[in-house]
């Protein structure tokens, strides 16, 4: 089973990888600074988890479709790098180290990093959009389905939403504070992690042309993987180092930020983790759905180590 | 014909406001926080400049179909109110007023203040994607085109690229300063406000059903306009106040950025003005599209004086 979704992994990330990299607007049409910091964050050696969960829900309804859903796994993937550039910002989280590497505000400044994020964005959803060039109208009815829900994920419902209440809570926001409690903390994941990686998901079920029940079902099943997936980074986060994880473990304790450890602690948490593992099989049994590696994928976001 | 003007105008801005109002997310979906600070700037009292070009634009189309373009309308008033959010902040431009009113970050700090324009950017296309909610594949088709042309004229080649260049120019780029000639600073506008009005006024003409000559009469009109709103924009820069601009005045000479007076002088600046207006007028006329309201719209733009 590992063996499988090791080989499905390897062959989606060469093909993302390679997609990436033909849709990102060049030189001359793009100005050579933009190009070179979008390109920097774009390729930082991120794992792309979320377009995997793109091409992972794709195949499972269809894999003769899943060459469909390559540029919204794409897409994903950008609004996910926009957002990190925008968090790593001084003005959010003020990180200077990233997967091993410098953030890209302290590369090029905060203002190109801002707008590298915010061109990142709108290549997203120019590509959706734009790719496969096709006028069959089938086709074209998933592309407009996929823009709606990648764009009201990444909005002020969705991701943007919960990383604003995450300022909010940590005092950043001029004038105004909120406490979180447990379930104060579970919306915020819920949007500023979990509202994405449905999107991610359920987009790849679109563009396969999955029935609605299927949809439902794969946005269902992401809804426990992302929530697996921030308890894991919360886990993480306490016991990682900062070699393996790229980034300043620790960080959130020396913030304050609540997290599932320090509401739960660390015992529960893992237990946690492990029960949206089991109610995300038992939605793959119901749907029919145990066939490609959805199962594998939850199951492997419980048990990484970075 | 100036009244005409007035009163298309008028009407125009009305199903805008009442639009935007109905748009925008709201509590509970949308936090209570980031709900207000969108709001804040997008309801700011803006002229509208840019969704009324997509009205105006759909209207010389077919007026029995303008409707459909209101979404598209919009819009690109959030892209354009999200790129000014950005634009506004220390790590760009640095104002502190904007419109007569204190800029967003300076009321709920930088933070929230880029995560607000980061959601108006998602909401944009998520809205043109959903609105108008229909399965006809006529204006799925329509839709997906003004998803594609809004994306890329607000992305890397378009209105970010452009400001990236002005950036680099003004040597706020770490390590990387560009001279701007006069054909680079055409080629800066060219980018960072005229592809946003190009799109403003093409995604009009795409919703209302032109065919491809039209669209591209459209676009080749709005490229004149474009340059010409922003000729007009720095004239007005050396000579008005801030009263009247609602911003700092002189505040490009300050910062000593390349302007069309500091390049050309005022007084040819304000002929190269009146040459877009002539030749926005010929295109027009070739493609017999002067019965709306695009040519009065062009000779408003070089008379207004804020």
């Amino acid at each position: 089973m590992a063996d499988a979704l090791d080989a499905f992994v390897e062959a989606a990330r060469g093909r993302i990888e390679a997609a990436l990299d033909r849709y990102l607007p060049k030189p001359p049409s793009c100005p050579p600074l933009v190009n070179e910091a979008m390109r920097y964050s774009v390729f930082a050696g991120g794992k792309r988890f979320r377009p995997i969960l793109t091409l992972a829900a794709a195949d499972a309804i269809g894999p003769s479709a899943a060459d469909l859903a390559v540029p919204a796994a794409c897409a994903v993937e950008l609004i996910h790098t926009y957002s990190l550039i925008h968090d790593d910002l001084p003005a959010m989280d003020n990180d200077t180290l990233r997967r091993g590497r410098p953030t890209l505000h302290t590369v090029y400044g905060d203002g190109i990093a801002i707008l590298a994020g915010d061109a990142l964005q709108a290549e997203a959803f120019a590509l959706v959009a734009r790719e496969p060039g096709t006028s069959d109208g089938t086709i074209c009815d998933r592309k407009l389905r996929a823009v709606q829900v990648l764009g009201e994920a990444a909005g002020a419902a969705g991701m943007v939403g919960g990383q604003a209440i995450d300022l909010e809570a940590a005092g950043q926001a001029i004038g105004r504070t909120i406490v979180l409690d447990r379930a104060g903390l579970q919306a915020m994941h819920l949007r500023k992690t979990g509202a994405l990686i449905r999107a991610a998901a359920t987009s790849g079920a679109i563009m396969a042309g999955g029935d609605p029940g299927a949809i439902a079902a794969v946005d269902e099943w992401a809804s426990e993987v992302g929530l697996a997936f921030q308890i894991v980074d919360d886990i993480l986060d306490v016991e990682g180092s900062a070699e393996g994880l790229g980034k300043t473990a620790g960080k959130d304790a020396a913030r304050a930020k609540p997290t599932y450890p320090s509401l739960f602690g660390l015992e529960r948490s893992r237990e946690m983790a492990q029960e949206c593992v089991d109610r995300a099989w038992r939605i793959l049994k119901n749907a029919r759905l145990t066939g490609g590696q959805l199962g594998a994928i939850a199951e492997w976001v419980v048990r990484r180590k970075t």
